[in-house]
C-alpha cells in the first residue's frame, strides 16, 4: 500500500489511492464497552485510474462501531465481509480478540491473526500521525477546533504520551513506532462516567449523555472553592472558581424517604449532574495526563479512544487541565479517528505497512 | 506548653501532663463538609500534680467535630466554652473561617485569629509526628493495623507529602516544619464519594456508607481485565482480577422505563457500589499521591484528612496503590487524629508551640 497520498475524506473514511498489497483485511478491536471495525472498500473506477505498472487498487479505509455486548451484530458484519471476499483475512485485537476468539473464528474467514492491543494502538497512532493530513489537531478556546497540519515529520514529535480513553484508561510512553511501553493507566475512564451517567441521568447512550451535559451547570452540584471560602483562596492560587470537590454538594441536600426516582428526590438536574461528572472524568485524567508527562520528561501528549468522540468540551477540559498543570509547558492533541487506532493498526499490521 | 511527654490516651484526647502557656485556646477548622474543634481541657486534680515552680495546668487535647451545614451547632459549642472562660482566644482555620466569620465574632469570645490552613495543616501533622507517642501507623496485609513507634527524629523524615483528603484533596511538599508547598490537589476527594453514595446507596451519613461498603462485591459493577479478556492481559502484568473500568459494567445493565428507584432498576446492590466507588476514589488518589511523590522525588506519603476516619478498607487501598505504583519504593503512613491536622495546627499555633 502506498499511504503516501492518504487523505481524510469525510470523518470517517480515509482515502487510499493505490493499495499496493493483495491481501484483503478486515480489522476488528473488541473493547470492553465497543468493538471497532476497518475494513476497505474499492472504488470503483479505480482499476481503471490506477497506474498500469502498478497492481493496486484505490479505495477507502472505511470505520464502524459496535457495541460490545451486541457482538453478534459485530460479527455477522464480518461474516457479510467474509461472504463477498473468500481470501478475506482477519486481524483482531483487544481483549476481546481473546474473549471471543471462537465466535471471530465461525466467521468463515480464511485466517483469524490476533494482534497485541497496546501494538495496534501505537502503530495506528503513528499511521495517523504522519501519513494522514488534518488529523491532528490542538484545541483553544479562543479557536474552538483549531487543525494542526501534520507536519513536521513525526521523527520530530518523540517522545510523546498516548494517553487512551476507552472503558479504562491506558497511558503509553512513546519512543518511537517501535519503541514504547505502557506506563500507566486508570479504571476512572469512558466505563465509569457511562456508568454512573446511566443510572443518575437514565440517558440510554453516550451521545445523549454529552448533550445532554451541554445545557448543563456544574456548579448546583459541585462545591466549588467560592462555597468554602466565600472568596478565593488566593494564597495557593485557588480562585473561588475552582472545583473544590465534584459532586460535593450532593452529600448536604436533603434526601426525600420516599422511593421514586432518586435523582428526582435530590433535585437534581441530569444535565448538571452530566456536566460535573464530565468535568471530573475529564480532570483526572488530564491530570494524571500531565503527571506522567511530567515524570517521563515528555511534553507531548496525544489523546486517543472512544471516550472523546470529537466532543468539544471534553476535548476543551483534557487541554486545559494539561495546560493549567504543565504551565503552558505541555501540549494535548487530539485526532479525527481517535476511536479507532487499535482497529487501524491490526489492520495496517496484516497489510504490512509501519 | 511542655509537650514531650503528649500521650495518645484513647482515639481523640491528646494527654498533655504540663500545660505552660496562659492563653485559654479553643481551635476550629471549617472546611466543606465538616468542621473540627479541639481545645483544652483542664485534669481535675493537676493543679496538685503540677511540680510548683511550673504555672502550668495538665490536661488534655480534646477533639469533635460537627457538619459544616449544622455551622450553628458547632458556633454554639465554641459559645458554651467562652461562657466559662472568659479570656479564651479562638483560633480559626479551612475555608469557613472566612466564610463565617461574622458567626465566629459572634460567639463572645475575646479575640478571633484566623490562620492559613495548609499551614496548620503542616504545624498539626509536625506535632503529632514527632511528640505523641504511637499516632503514626503503616498498613499492612498481613499484620491489618501496624502500629509504628513515633521514632526516628522527624528530622529524618524530611522531605514528605501530606495528602489531606477532605471534601477535596490538597497536596503538599514539606521540606521542614517551616518550609512547605502545595504541589498538586484534586477535585476527586470525600465529597465526591459521599454525594456519589448519598444519591446510589441513600446511605444519609458516610460512616452507614463504610459500613456498606464492607460486605460489598464490587466485581458485580466494576469492568476487571478478566471480563474484557476472559484472562490475564500478562503482556502488560494486567492480571485478570484487576479493575480495568471502575463502575463500568453499569453501562450494559438493562435500564426498566419506570420511575422508580433507579438503583433497584439497575439491580444494583447498595453494597457493591458503596465498595466499588470507595476503591475508585480510594485507588485514584492514592495514585496521584504516588505520581507527585516521583515529581518531587519523595519517599514517605502521609494520608490524612476526615475521608479516612480509621477505616481499614480505605487505608488498606490507599497503602496498595502507593506500594503498586512504586513497586514497593515509597510507604504510606496514617495517623489516628488524621482528621485533625488542621484543627490542631491552629491550636498550636495560639499555644505558640511548632
Amino acid at each position: 500500500m502506498n499511504a503516501t497520498q492518504a487523505e481524510l475524506v469525510d470523518e470517517r473514511a480515509i482515502d487510499l489511492p493505490y493499495k499496493q498489497n493483495g491481501r484483503s483485511i478486515v480489522a476488528v478491536d473488541i473493547g470492553g464497552t465497543l468493538a471497532k471495525v476497518v475494513h476497505f472498500v474499492k472504488n470503483q473506477n479505480s482499476a481503471a485510474d490506477a497506474p498500469s505498472e502498478q497492481s493496486s487498487t484505490g479505495g477507502c479505509l472505511n470505520f464502524h462501531h459496535f457495541e460490545t455486548q451486541n457482538i453478534e451484530m459485530c460479527v455477522d458484519f464480518i461474516r457479510q465481509l467474509a461472504s463477498k471476499d473468500s481470501g478475506i483475512i482477519l486481524k483482531a485485537t483487544g481483549g476481546g480478540s481473546y474473549k471471543f476468539a471462537h465466535l471471530l473464528e465461525a466467521t468463515g474467514v480464511k485466517c483469524l491473526e490476533k494482534e497485541d492491543e497496546m501494538d495496534c494502538l501505537i502503530t495506528g497512532l503513528s499511521f495517523l500521525i504522519s501519513e494522514v493530513k488534518n488529523e491532528v489537531f490542538t484545541y483553544s478556546d479562543s479557536l474552538p477546533i483549531q487543525y494542526e497540519v501534520a507536519g513536521p515529520p513525526s521523527s520530530c514529535r518523540f517522545p510523546y504520551l498516548l494517553v487512551n480513553i476507552g472503558s479504562g484508561v491506558s497511558i503509553l510512553k512513546v519512543d518511537s513506532p517501535s519503541s514504547f511501553q505502557r506506563v500507566s493507566g486508570s479504571s476512572l475512564g469512558g466505563g465509569t462516567l457511562w456508568g454512573l451517567l446511566k443510572v443518575l441521568t437514565r440517558a440510554e447512550t453516550f451521545d445523549d449523555m454529552l448533550k445532554m451535559s451541554e445545557s448543563g451547570d456544574n456548579r448546583t452540584v459541585d462545591m466549588m472553592v467560592g462555597d468554602i471560602y466565600g472568596t478565593d483562596y488566593s494564597k495557593v492560587g485557588l480562585s473561588a472558581s475552582t472545583i473544590a470537590s465534584s459532586f460535593g454538594k450532593v452529600f448536604r441536600m436533603p434526601l426525600s424517604s420516599s422511593r421514586d426516582s432518586d435523582t428526582e428526590n435530590l433535585q437534581l438536574n441530569p444535565s448538571d449532574v452530566a456536566k460535573s461528572l464530565l468535568f471530573m472524568v475529564s480532570n483526572n485524567i488530564g491530570q494524571i495526563a500531565y503527571l506522567n508527562a511530567k515524570v517521563h520528561n515528555v511534553k507531548n501528549i496525544y489523546f486517543g479512544g472512544s471516550y472523546i468522540r470529537g466532543h468539544p468540551e471534553t476535548m476543551r477540559t483534557l487541554s486545559f487541565a494539561v495546560k493549567y498543570w504543565s504551565n503552558s509547558s505541555m501540549q494535548a492533541y487530539f485526532l479525527r479517528h481517535e476511536s479507532y487506532l487499535g482497529a487501524l493498526g491490526a489492520y495496517l499490521k496484516g497489510d504490512q505497512i509501519q
